[in-house]
């Protein structure tokens, strides 16, 4: 009798939850390594990003909202370099003794995502951990030759818009945290499940670009470095959604250094803006001017409505 | 006064210790994404690991290996698909106050492996985490177009050969556990340092293949089951090393079964045996053939030098 050992339990858990996601290349999930045959002509675009629980979202988060966020925030930045996106790899470390349900959430919610968005998981990896839940996905797009968005390119007179509202994300940490009344729950649903601005054509259009992931300010300021311009922004120009609003001028400081926005951050020259105003207008997103780059020591300065600087105590959010 | 923010600390981790390690296209890691033009005419071959610290690597294990087995088992999925790296991404979730020297380490070496094996890094991400070290590294290679090896593939009367020496690297992990005396200390090295097959030129010469990493017994199961075909295994044709002879034969069902051997385990059929031969002696790489595939139910039987069946308790490694 030959060794005919069953499949451990680590393969019909991945057969189980995360096969049905695998798109063209994938192999079935059945191979080493996935196939892909790049679009011709097209310059690929790559990105990743690791999910901590207990750090990037909260224990009792349900997991079909974790799975959306992790493929969410990857594809907000593929959005801001103004790339196509074409699929990922993920690898999942899970304490022994997750429950099977919660591959279960955590794969439908990508699913749900994926027809969404038009991606699917080309390959990864599935291991324990004694510690917390770590996910980690690698996203990959595509974008005309040299079309990229660079965080580099911004010029003097530019004017710096962002897309739909700032500062949602971060009071809706708060929220969560019990810091903050949130009687719509926008504010929580804003924080848990990042809207990425997939199919908003700024190629050719913004000279330079990036999402708000880590804080309106300190984003904009890697925006001024690389660029070597300074950056000014009136705190009244920033859109804030209504729940923001409702929750008081105490807050504006979080809107605009908090992270989880998940927005665009633009540079766009003057000439470019009917370009961006037609381009926010076929993908149904909001843009807003909040201000606009000139020459100057690479910093931030936000202004209140009365000319007066804002000051803030940091400018986002650091790991370590 | 503009707030002109120091960057956070993680920031200059990255610059201080990953920066180096940027290879073309990854934009000195300074922006979210990375670009890629591939390789015109040409398949890319992708693939993702996740190491976790306590799990697939020791506490104290030097941070130089870390970085390098990270990349050795992801560059070993590659070889094993007859693919040539291009770059990589990886992800790095550390505990807070993980000493500066680790990642100094850490990125040391991977820089030397860079050196070795013509890769470099694309980009990633770095985050906190409350638990153990948890990284994850996803690499991108290329092969001519339908060229990849495949799981699927054997032919009844296809060789069972394999690279190098099976089972140091379990018997390794049993030296580092204290359960196994090491004199000259190559079963650890090799628990520590895989040596990816990068370079063997299997393409067009294997029907089939993979890396050996879960235990051969199970790991050949894959490709039986891919290709509907029994495996007939002769224990002592099994290339040992000197240290894995020395352990005795009472490691043997370790050495089949044990994982993290990172040689490759290829289907080839009798006519293409010579052009083996001859991509083995270009690489200066050893191969050996085990056994053959036969017709028959899925499944592997390793005979002992009488002919009778070694009967063997588990296949391989599973997480879960």
């Amino acid at each position: 009798m030959a060794n005919r050992f069953d499949l451990p339990p680590e393969f019909s858990l991945i057969a189980r939850h995360f096969r049905p996601l695998a798109g063209p290349g994938a192999l079935e999930l059945g191979d080493d390594a996935a196939l892909l045959t790049p679009p011709a002509g097209r310059d690929l675009v790559l990105t990743a990003d690791a999910m901590v629980g207990g750090v990037h979202f909260l224990p009792d988060d349900p997991p079909d909202l974790v799975g959306r966020k992790l493929l969410r925030v990857n594809l907000s930045d593929l959005a801001a370099k103004g790339a196509t996106p074409l699929g990922y790899l993920m690898t999942v470390s899970a304490p022994r003794g997750t429950p099977d349900a919660w591959f279960a959430g955590f794969a439908a919610g990508l699913a749900a995502d994926q027809a969404v968005f038009g991606v699917s998981l080309l390959g990864g990896d599935t291991t324990a951990t004694p510690g917390p839940l770590s996910l980690s996905l690698t996203i990959i797009g595509h974008v005309a030759p040299g079309a990229m968005v660079r965080r580099v390119g911004a010029q003097p007179g530019d004017g710096i818009w962002v897309t739909g509202t700032i500062g949602d994300g971060a009071l809706g940490l708060a929220v969560a945290q019990g810091r903050l009344a949130d009687p719509s729950g926008h504010l929580r649903d804003r924080y848990r499940l990042p809207q990425p601005r997939v199919g908003l054509a700024i190629a050719g259009v913004a000279s330079a670009g990036m999402d708000v992931s880590d804080g309106l300010v300190q984003d904009l300021g890697h925006l001024c470095r690389a660029a070597g311009l300074a950056a000014a922004v009136e705190a009244a120009r920033v859109p804030l959604s209504e729940a923001a609003r409702a929750a008081g001028p105490g807050w504006l400081a979080t809107c605009l250094t908090g992270g989880d926005d998940y927005e665009l951050l633009l540079a766009v020259p003057p000439a470019r803006e009917a370009a961006l105003a037609q381009a926010a207008h076929a993908a149904g997103m909001p843009v807003t001017r909040i201000g606009r780059f000139h020459a100057g020591a690479p910093g931030v300065m936000v202004r209140d409505p009365t000319g007066r600087e804002i000051s803030l105590e940091r400018g986002g959010w650091s790991h370590f």
